[in-house]
């Protein structure tokens, strides 16, 4: 059975000030929450007797059985029918010294929960370990993002800060930047280590950002000079982008 | 003055029933309708003055003048302020015989609204002028599915077919498929022409159709071996599939 309290308080988890206050965050659905469990704190599972039964040992700090219909009245997903988790924020250290060793990812100002949940899970498929997002990047404990995810989220990790400050303190590590204007990125040099900056879906990256780029890169279309889309999506050209990035390192062909 | 009849007529639009009893779709918001007003034939657009008087000429068989308040209330977006346009879909003819000379899309399946809408952008941006889509595929005329094409549906041609009747008729033309478990695809040979099949966001491609499929391809993870994410979104996959292909067919290396 689930107090109207209980039910207050996972609702208020949609919202980035309760989150923060509280560094709790919300999973909901059988897979997410099974991918989550070994990797975060969990706090709180509601969940049918019938999934309790199922999963054998389960760390929480309280486990409470509902119904399939108090699940439903709780959750913020329609179709959440036999598990909600609220998980604790890992605390995360950037560990500065080993980005020149990788390939990182930099998200500007990225606006929507579903794009930078996905960028989450593109990074997982191309082993990118650390993602970084300026402080006015959309929260990424934020429940459609750890929803897009797809359990992502517990591979990569993910941090705030200023970048313009972060990237003039790590100079020496090369920084590639999507512009809809920059060089064709199949004719230019792409390192294996490095950091790629994607921007807002409708602004781009920020002017003031723009002169620590070093290598300003474009997804060329097709036919060249052809007319296509404005754009592509934010996560789509992440995609394509670290797919070109792996694909150098791997097959060392231009 | 926007009348309760009308607010209800453009709100039954997203409903595909009332789409494909009337033929028409719904677009909301300045960029969008702007977009689409060269290339479909405009039923009605309900619109502030300010837009209407910004505009010149509009070719539209009905042209209301609405508050703003009046198209918040109207509108199916939270965010439409200006403008609405109730469009006819085109009736669109598949040319067989030009499909041999090109590289055209194929989608089994696709049930997300905006995926479908982000593979038509993609489509547009890799010069994709033909995607044929399974009759279980989300109608293109969803509106969430017209917003997510970003305009791009104005110059990519939809259509839906039988595919195993199709393909079965269309048998000189190769057939790639995206799999979990295909070949790596950097190194396969990827053709200037053919079809890409794109398959359903969880269960992938539909077994029937799997034996139509010359080659059986796969976005290789970093590293090869390690724990990646189990899957991409289909659009994030469809994007770096087609970006493969034209960069082959433009470089001409593999």
């Amino acid at each position: 059975m689930i107090s109207k309290s209980k039910i207050r308080f996972i609702k208020s988890l949609d919202k980035k000030r309760y989150r923060q206050e509280t560094g709790l965050f919300l999973a909901e659905g059988n897979k997410l929450v099974s991918d989550l469990l070994p990797y975060f704190e969990c706090e709180s599972l509601f969940a049918k007797p019938e999934w309790i039964a199922s999963r054998g040992k389960i760390t929480a700090k309280e486990i409470v059985e509902v119904s399939e219909e108090e699940i439903e009245r709780a959750g913020l997903l329609k179709k959440t029918r036999d598990v909600i988790g609220i998980f604790v924020q890992p605390k995360m250290v950037l560990e500065k010294e080993t980005l020149s060793d990788e390939l990182s990812l930099i998200l500007d100002g990225i606006q929507d929960p579903g794009n930078a949940g996905t960028i989450i899970r593109i990074a997982d498929w191309f082993g990118i370990k650390n993602v970084i997002c300026s402080p006015d990047t959309v929260d990424i404990y934020n429940p459609k993002t750890i929803q897009a995810t797809m359990g992502s989220i517990a591979r990569v990790k993910v941090f705030y800060a200023e970048l313009v400050q972060l990237l003039a303190e790590l100079e020496h590590i090369p920084v590639y930047g999507t512009f809809l204007e920059g060089n064709n990125m199949y004719t230019e040099n792409l390192g294996s280590t490095g950091f790629i900056v994607m921007g807002n879906e409708g602004n781009g990256i920020r002017n003031e950002l723009k002169n620590r780029i070093h290598h300003r890169i474009h997804i060329p279309g097709f036919p060249s000079g052809g007319e296509t889309s404005e754009s592509l999506n934010v996560a789509v050209a992440t995609a394509v982008v670290c797919a070109e990035f792996r694909r150098r390192q791997v097959y060392s062909v231009q």
